[in-house]
């Protein structure tokens, strides 16, 4: 069966065979109209690529640094809420594909496995988080985090409130399903407390003060405006995330890729810009990487992987997207991800105004 | 059933499989080919929000003011002709269902519900106008529905002439049918006196000599034009509505959502200015306001709301529009209508022009 | 039946119905991938009417002159060919459906209807030439048009070879059928003697010289250029059509209503521009008088009018664009062709660029 | 049956039907998503063609030059490998068709005959070459390919390493199944030494290395920017093909004809520009004369000709594509390649601004 899994699209498509409509629907779907989730695919194809010829390209590497982190490449595991859902072993698989993809795993506040069991899989993690409204559960989420071994907290800002998924309305599921089952029962943020946590009045004031509590870099998720990035710049983030949170919060936003370039342009280099959403090749990740992101978040497509074959269908998405990633580098021209440049992209069509009349008029 | 009915969509898909052909067909429809009915409502999708984060909005409201009114929402009752065809109630359903949400009723001149029928909801009321011909007819309605406690006389002024609506002829509905309908005998102001008034010689200076008659204030609606905008300023209106007749009267027109930002533009703040068309959504009320109107009007949606369960549906589409507009605001971190700027809207993309270089030419 | 044929989309799909495949296919058709011939009808599309409100619009006339031609509308009869292919009174019912709709008839040189029926009819007419490549013959053909009673040559510049028409070549639809036809025995110029004598040799000197041999102003059909346009003023043409010959010659050129713009701007005033192409309603009349056109004229319209129901077919197609196009101009605020204006049309989506910030960012 | 195939579109559905479907995907297929390989085609008519008129244009030819080859047409036949795969004469036939129609064959170095059996043919011949990594068998080859009567070198340069064909992984062709083959055993490089061979190192400094060695003009075939054009010239190339490797490299890749005009202008006339890919017709020839290249090479169309008859189709081909060429340039107005201009083609809509008022505003 496996053979015939040649890309991300064929693991959507085998992991749709393999879930019920419910969680299927749920993990694949977004808010209201899923224009942005659309929008958020679509827009990579409208970014053409512009490979550069004759460079000697064969030592090429995938390598990359994010936050100081070596990585085998800058393709990062996005925070996904509830993993088990779709395979018994869930986030502990996926941490270990990721482990052993030499990449990061960023842990969502809703995963359905304990720190321990994160932590056993010694993969470079993340924490993602959604500010809990009392201070005192804040704090000790957070440094119950750091001590856990997380090396950096991932704030979603794009959630002071939940989207509205409408897929989840039609095909009954439900949170509320998934809080009687037996393995959420000992995780460290149980579902019902971290969306009951949910705050809608986090302000740019709470960045520093998450960083202080917990020790850790605070990478912002979510941040789609050069004003924001700015903000995020001027407020204490280590990094942000262009997010639009998969296309589940607010519907008729752009697509990730999109706004990529004016949060770059904003940040000028001062932090680290990752994106995610809608990515599903590798020249996706060359794209990302041309308009001015250091490394990307994938989410759905290791997820997919995780449906379909448990750690090792992640694993093997990953290694596809690190394989095309190699790829299209090296027919790109560039002989690293550092070597990427905005250089590298373009879009539309440039129209010469000189005319060169070969002959005069008539 | 209603468990079902999530969002406008599937109250249009109830209403098209309760109503007759005819009837459905004359709401649904446009005018020749009908470009513009469909790009009032495609129009929304090409414009995107640019949410903001890190904003507080647990204390987010969505009311607002129009023309001095308090309402709990920026979305007003478009006037639709013959509500009774759709549903028993007709006008006084819808009536009674904008005053239990709080915004405006305004009233067709077509209505198939007296002037005391709709008083009796108590509903906040403005009264749209065909310009009656013989000026004793126009003084007589006028003086009368100020009078009935109508607010503000809604002038449409995008319909000297009828538009031509091919589906009618097809279908064999007809105004006509309707003239023979029991509940017709008593309106104030029937379909036919109504049609056979509506006069092609109504000009700017119309529209001084409507407010003095009334008293009222005057919302011109059907403005499509910097150039009309500023004539409506300097001629005396309280108020334009950017409509082009919910793509009923001149097909090829562009969808009010992109006209609105010239509109708004020449209006520069003298009077509010309001849209209607292609409205289906909370975050289209959002996108809206972002690009100048003070508020939207919604026709369609509630009437087949009213189509689907009288006045309980019509005040389920309202409380839905409400709903998504609130949490479409706190998603874009904007805590009232006034908060939302031009800023929150973009178009297209945005293309940097600097390139940061990372490495030197080979 | 006729009932139902309610605009011009019908009666191109009743005329698909009742001719066969070849002659339907010769008409209808376009040069190779018909990519013009779709794009003709397409881009009106883009083209979006800014119609102006609170204009007195009760005295709405169509009437407009063209080169001195008092006509009811500023619709003209394309020259078409054979067109008793579509029914046995052919060009005659045409003729006398325009003389009757108050307008120009354009004979075409490849006529199945003799200068003499034509001349029966009393209808304004031109005559339409594709330049005999000898001389002798070249003023045989344009002294009898003259004196038949033909106004102004109609010169064909964009077929100095055939285009290439691949559905003739699939449906097996050749002139030579046509030849052996009784009624082309005695027309004034038969369909060889024309398709022989197209001329690849006719250059910008040969526009004065028909001028004078005819004593006729010359109008050239086929220009879409600023740089011909210029060309055609400067050697004495009355008028151009910008025409791209119905998508039957060159594919790949652009839509006519496109390039219009640019040939109105060139020409400036100095003679009259007319356009054809695409036209299936009235408001695309006034996009066509908005970009610059003094009148259109309609082919294909009218010869379904014509295949459907001869004389009466074509003079209720005629019918229902004038009534269409009376609508179209007092929707647009117009009380006559003179006063569509550059103003009336726009194109895609202005952006205001001042942002009325209306709450300092957080 | 060949009275049916009327144009190229017509010899891809014929050789879709003949070839087996690992073969046929083969050859039609492309990189990953194939974006550009669809991009390749679409974008041809994007592009629109200006026509001249009143032209004399009885003296037509499609004769040019090409890297000083008199050829009866600008267009060349682009190097394909494994051309036994569609048909058993394969190269041979095709030097056969390309020779009598009088222009170039590109012999690709992954070829399925020797170059005996080409040089038998006595067509003009180039020679396509993937760098060998192996220094000693690059001179081998090249100097072997200039013997044998090639005047001129291809070097690909788009391929340092080969691109992703996921067509080819579900048919489950392969290379390798080529490599039993007969007629392989003889062929002067073979397809495993081609492949094996391909090396990433190429750089810059390896094309003056290559016209030294051969003695030959270097092609540079694979260049996409104004920046490699702008190398290409200063490190001794004779000439550019703007290509994409037919869309079966690097998926994201612009189509050839839109980053054709940057190229070209880069080049700015120094050496000599061509282009493949996506050419269909002889207009789209056309068009890529009109942004700049010198002539084009086609590659799947003949191909698809020789599929379905042999050198017979292959020529058919040709002659269908020489003769849409022809009629192109006449009904452009233009008697040779050379007169077509950049003022030929163009894009959009030009949109005048000056508006000519008819009437004061109301």
């Amino acid at each position: 069966m496996e053979r015939e899994l040649l890309n991300v699209w064929d693991y959507e498509r085998a992991a749709a065979e393999r879930l019920e409509e419910g969680p299927y629907s749920y993990f694949a779907g977004g808010a209201n109209d899923e224009l942005t989730l659309a929008e958020n695919v679509a827009a990579y194809r409208r970014w053409l690529i512009r490979p550069r010829v004759l460079v000697d390209v064969s030592e090429t590497s995938t390598a990359t640094t994010v936050l100081g982190h070596e990585l085998s490449m800058p393709i990062l595991i996005a925070p996904v809420a509830f993993q088990r859902v779709v395979h018994p072993e869930g986030e502990v698989a996926m941490a270990r594909a990721a482990g052993a993809a030499g990449t990061v795993m960023c842990l969502s506040m809703m995963a359905t496995s304990t720190w321990d069991q994160i932590a056993a899989t010694e993969a470079p993690r993340w924490f993602q988080l959604y500010v809990p409204s009392d201070p005192a559960v804040a704090a000790e989420v957070v440094s119950g985090a750091a001590e856990a071994g997380f090396s950096a907290l991932v704030l979603t800002v794009d959630a002071p409130v939940l989207g509205r998924r409408e897929r989840d309305h039609r095909t009954g599921f439900s949170i509320d399903h998934l809080l009687g089952l037996e393995w959420l029962q000992n995780a460290n943020v149980t579902p019902r407390t971290a969306f009951h946590s949910i705050s809608p009045s986090v302000t740019w004031a709470d960045v520093e003060r998450f960083a202080s509590l917990s020790g850790l870099p605070v990478v912002l998720k979510g941040v789609v405006t050069a004003e924001d990035a700015r903000l995020a710049c001027e407020n204490g983030a280590a990094a942000v995330v262009v997010s639009n949170h998969g296309g589940r919060q607010l519907d008729g936003v752009a697509a990730t890729i999109d706004v990529l370039p004016e949060v770059a342009e904003a940040v000028d280099g001062r932090i680290e810009v990752l994106v995610d959403g809608g990515i599903r090749r590798g020249s996706d990740v060359v794209k990302a990487l041309a308009l001015g992101a250091r490394a990307v978040l994938v989410g759905r497509p290791p997820l997919w992987g995780l449906a379909v074959a448990g750690e090792h269908g992640a694993a093997h998405v990953l290694e596809l997207l690190r394989a095309e990633l190699h790829l299209a580098l090296q027919l790109t021209g560039c002989r690293s991800p550092a070597e990427v440049t905005r250089a590298h992209v373009w879009r539309g069509v440039r129209i010469t105004t000189r005319r060169r009349e070969r002959r005069p008029s008539p």
